[in-house]
C-alpha cells in the first residue's frame, strides 16, 4: 500500500470509506515513525557511545511528540465519528480484519486523547528521573533515595489509570494492563494465580525434596570464548528459522528484540564463564524475534498486523526457551553439540546433564534469575503489589515492608536488602505498572499452546530430537504469528488451541518436568 | 535551551521577539528530525541486514516529508514576516549570531517553500529509479540503459533550480550550488578552475617527468590483517582528537562521516592487501567528525551552529588527510609506526618511500582514484558538463561524447568505456548537481588553512613529527569548528587566514610536493 498516495487519494473525500482510508494512511505513517523509535533505541542499547546518550533522548522525545500529535490531532475524531457504525456486511468497513483494525484504532486513539498533554509529559519526566536516581539506590540498596521519585510516579500512574479507566469504562489497574495485553484485566489473572499460589505451596518443598535426592549436576569447565558463543547462538536461531538477512545478532547490557517485522535486531551477553546464559536468552529472543517476522504481511503498518500484545508475545519467546530448547528431545540434539563447540569432558554436556543443570529449582530472590517454578510467585507478588499501589490501599513507604513480608510469605525468606527486595526491578521506577503479569501469562500460553502444538504435529518431538525447530515455529506461525492483533489474548489462544487461558497445561508440564522422581 | 518550554512559552505571544523565539524552536525540532535522519542512514550503510532496505526507505522518506511539512508550514512565512528587519542593534533579535541564524532560517524556509511538494516527490522517485538502474548501467558500462532514467532527473533537476534561482534571485546552476555551500556560485569558481588548467597543462608532464626520474618506491607486502588495521585506524584518530565517548568507527562499502555532532559516526572498509586506503580514507573522514565535534555548543541544533557548508566539510578532510598527514613531518613519525603494527621490511615503511608511495601522480580515469595534483580536473570536467545540463546547453543524449572530448582534453586520454567515464560517479545518477566543486574549493581552502596555521603555530611541523595533531586540530576548533555557519564560506576563510579564497597556496603546496626535483 503506498499511503501517500492513499492519503492524498482520499484527503477531501466524505463518507465512511473515505474516512477509514485516512485513518489507515495516518496509522501507517504513525506506525512507519515507531519503526524509526524502535530502530534508535535498538542503536542507543547496541550501539551509541554514551556522549550521545542526551541527543538520543531528545530524538526519541520528538519522534514520540510527532507520533502523539499525529495520534491525537482532531481529525482522527473526526473520521472516527464519520466511519460510526458502518462496519459489518456491505459497509464501508467490512470484514473481520478490517472491522478489528478500526477497533484497534479506536482503542489507540481513545487512550491517546484519555491523557492531556501535560500528564503525559509529567509521566515521562517523572519516570525518567526516578528511573536515574533508582540505579544509584538499587546500587545502594538505598530504599530511602528513590522512595519521594517512586511516590511522584505512582501518583501520576494513579492519575493515569483514573482517566485511561474512565476513558475505557475499566479499573483504573485494568485500563493500565490493558495497555500491555488488550483486553486482558486483573479479574483474568488473580483467580489463575490464586490456584497457582496454592498449587505452589505443595510443589516447591517436593520439587526441591526431588532435587535434593538427585546427584548433583556436573559443571562444565569454563572459559567458553564469546567468539564461540557467538557462532552456537547464529547456528541454533538458524535452526529455528531466523533470517539474516532480516536480521542481526549484537551485543547489548540487557538481551532484548527491538527493529522492526522486516530488520528484527535481537542482543545478548556473553559471559565466558557461562555460555548458558547467552544461549538461552538467544533462544529466548528469537521468540520473539519470529514472532515479528511472522506477523502478516498483509496488514503490515496497521494495528490489526502488529503483535497481540505482552502475554502473547512473552508466550513466543517462552515457548522457544522454556518448552522447546529445554525439552529432553531437544537437548538430546544439542548436548553433542555443545561438546563438539567448547569440548572438555563430555559429562558436562550429556543431555540429563544439561537438563538436571538448567532445571535446577530454587527460593532466589531475584525474578529475573528464578526457575520456571518459582517465577510465576515473583510475579504474583508484584501483581498484587501494584494493584494495591495504583488502587491506593498501599503507599510507597510501606512498599518494602509489604514486598518483604510477601516475599515471606511465598518463599519462607525474607531478602536481606532492598537491592535484592523491592529495588531489584526497574519496570516500576521507570512507571511500567500492569506489566508483570504479561510475563505470567506468556509462560501458562507458552505450555498451552505447546500442548496443542504436540497434539498437532506427532512427528514434532522426534523433529527436536534431531536439531528441529522448524515444524514447530511452522505451526506458530499460522497459529499465532499470522493472525496479529486480529483476536484477542483469549480468542487467539481458542483459536491456536480449542480454548481459553487454562492454566492446567502450565501445570501439568511443571509437574512432569519437576514433580516426577 | 529546552525547545518545548520555549515554543510553549512564546506559542501565542505576539511581536517579533516571540516570533523569533518560535523559529528557533521549530528549527530546533527540525535539526532533531535531522539528527534521527542521520543515524538511520548511518545504520542503513553499516548495520542494516539488506531485508530491512525497504522499510528504511519508508523511515526515512517518513521523517524527510514530516521535516518539509514543519519547514514550510504557513507558521514558519508569519513568524518570518513579523520578525521582520527586526533585527540589529537594539532590536528583538540582536547580535551577529542571532542575525547570522535568522539569515539561515529564511534561507532554508525560502529554498524549501521555492519548491512544490508535487515537485519534491517527482525529484525523490526520479533519483531513487535512476540510482537504482545506475548501479547495473555501470556494472555493465552501458550508458543507454541508464540514459532515459538520467534524462528524466535532468530535466527535474533543471525545473528545481529554475524555481530555486527564481526565488533566490540567483541563476539556475548557481541555486543547486548555493544548496551545498552557500553564498557560492559559478561566477566564483570558473576563474579559479580556469587558471588551474593553465596551471596544470605544465605542471603535469613536469611532474611526470620528475616522478619518472625518481627510483620506484619500495611496496609493503599483504596481508595486512583487518584487526592490525583497526587498531591502527584507532590509534592515529585518536592522536587527532576524536573522542571515542562521542564516536564510533564501522565498516561500510563506501566509507563516509555520519550521525550528529555528539555522536559521529565514521566509516571505512579494510583491504587486507593494501592497508593505506582504510588508514588514509579514516583520517580524511576523522576531519569531517572532527568539524562536526567542534561546532559550537552554545547553538547545537540551530542553522548557525551547523557546518559552513560542503566545501567548507571537505576543507576539514582535505587538511588532515592530504596536508596534515601526508606531511614530511607526519610521515616521520607514522612509517616506524606503521612498520612496528605491520612487520615485513622496514624500507617499505621508511618515511620517503611512504611520500612516493602515496604522491604519485598520473593520468588515470577514475575520480576517487586520482592524486591530489590531478583531482582538480576531474572535478573541473563535471564542474562544465553539469553546468552546460543544467543550463540545457548539453543534452544527456551527448553526455557520453561530451565527457570523452572533456577528458581528451584534460588529460590527452579517453576513456575505454563509459563505466570509467561518465557513468563512474554516483552523483548526477542521484540527483546531485552543483556538488562536485566543493572537492576542489575545499582542497583549496586546506591548503590556505594549512599555510595560515604554520604561519600562527611555528611548532606545528614539530609536532606533527611527533605524530600531535592536536595543535593543527586546536587551531582549526577555534578558527572553523567553533564559527558554525556565523560566516559564509569566503568570510570563514578570511576570518580564519586574513583573505578569501587565494588558490596560491594550493599551487604553492603543489609546486612544493610534487614540481620539486
Amino acid at each position: 500500500m503506498n499511503d501517500d498516495a492513499t492519503a492524498t487519494r482520499y484527503a477531501t473525500a466524505s463518507g465512511p470509506e473515505a474516512a477509514y482510508r485516512r485513518l489507515t494512511a495516518r496509522f501507517g505513517r504513525l506506525a512507519v515513525l515507531g519503526e524509526a523509535q524502535s530502530m534508535l533505541h535498538w542503536d542507543a542499547s547496541a550501539m551509541m557511545p554514551p556522549g550521545g546518550a542526551a541527543a538520543r533522548g531528545e530524538q526519541l522525545a520528538t519522534l514520540a511528540g510527532l507520533g502523539h500529535a499525529m495520534l491525537t490531532a482532531p481529525e482522527v475524531a473526526d473520521d472516527l465519528a464519520a466511519v460510526g457504525a458502518a462496519v459489518g456486511a456491505g459497509a464501508a468497513v467490512a470484514g473481520e480484519w478490517e472491522g478489528a483494525n478500526l477497533a484497534l484504532i479506536r482503542r489507540a486513539h481513545a487512550r491517546a486523547v484519555a491523557l492531556p498533554t501535560t500528564l503525559v509529559e509529567a509521566v515521562e519526566r517523572a519516570n525518567s528521573a526516578c528511573e536515574t536516581v533508582w540505579r544509584r539506590a538499587k546500587a545502594e540498596s538505598d530504599f530511602a533515595l528513590v522512595r519521594p521519585y517512586l511516590a511522584e510516579v505512582v501518583r501520576l500512574q494513579r492519575e493515569t489509570a483514573t482517566a485511561l479507566g474512565e476513558a475505557l469504562g475499566l479499573d483504573p489497574y485494568d485500563a493500565l494492563m490493558d495497555g500491555y495485553q488488550p483486553g486482558i484485566g486483573a479479574a483474568d489473572v488473580a483467580p489463575v494465580f490464586a490456584a497457582y499460589e496454592a498449587f505452589l505451596a505443595e510443589a516447591l518443598p517436593e520439587a526441591e525434596a526431588i532435587q535434593a535426592r538427585r546427584r548433583a549436576p556436573v559443571q562444565p569447565v569454563p572459559p567458553f570464548p564469546a567468539e564461540a558463543q557467538r557462532v552456537l547462538c547464529r547456528l541454533v536461531t538458524e535452526r529455528m528459522g531466523l533470517d539474516y538477512d532480516h536480521a542481526r545478532l549484537d551485543e547489548s547490557l540487557h538481551p532484548f528484540c527491538g527493529g522492526t517485522p522486516t530488520d528484527v535486531r535481537i542482543t545478548t551477553n556473553y559471559d565466558e564463564s557461562d555460555y548458558a546464559k547467552a544461549l538461552l536468552g538467544v533462544i529466548h529472543e528469537t521468540g520473539h524475534a519470529l514472532y515479528e517476522r511472522g506477523l502478516p504481511e498483509a496488514w503490515a503498518r496497521q494495528p490489526v498486523g502488529e503483535a497481540a500484545g505482552m502475554a502473547a508475545h512473552e508466550s513466543q519467546s517462552l515457548i522457544m526457551e522454556m518448552q522447546a530448547a529445554l525439552s529432553d528431545a531437544f537437548l538430546g540434539w544439542l548436548g553433542p553439540v555443545l561438546h563438539g563447540r567448547f569440548g572438555g569432558e563430555a559429562a558436562a554436556y550429556a543431555p540429563a546433564n544439561l537438563a538436571a543443570l538448567w532445571r535446577q529449582v530454587g527460593r532466589g530472590f531475584i525474578r529475573i534469575e528464578a526457575d520456571e517454578l518459582t517465577y510465576p510467585a515473583h510475579v504474583i507478588l508484584r501483581f498484587r503489589l501494584e494493584r494495591a499501589l495504583i488502587g491506593g490501599s498501599l503507599e510507597v513507604a510501606d512498599l518494602p515492608g509489604a514486598w518483604n513480608e510477601g516475599f515471606r510469605a511465598a518463599f519462607g525468606i525474607v531478602p536481606p536488602d532492598d537491592a535484592r527486595g523491592c529495588l531489584q526491578d526497574i519496570h516500576w521506577h521507570d512507571g511500567a505498572f500492569g506489566y508483570f503479569p504479561s510475563y505470567t501469562l506468556g509462560a501458562m500460553a507458552a505450555a498451552q499452546l505447546m500442548a496443542a502444538a504436540r497434539r498437532d504435529l506427532p512427528e514434532m518431538d522426534a523433529a527436536l530430537g534431531r536439531g528441529e525447530m522448524l515444524p514447530l515455529v511452522g505451526w506458530l506461525r499460522e497459529r499465532v504469528h499470522a493472525q496479529g492483533s486480529r483476536l484477542g489474548f483469549q480468542d487467539l489462544l481458542r483459536h491456536a488451541t480449542g480454548k481459553p487461558l487454562d492454566p492446567a497445561d502450565f501445570l501439568a508440564h511443571i509437574r512432569r518436568r519437576y514433580l516426577t522422581a
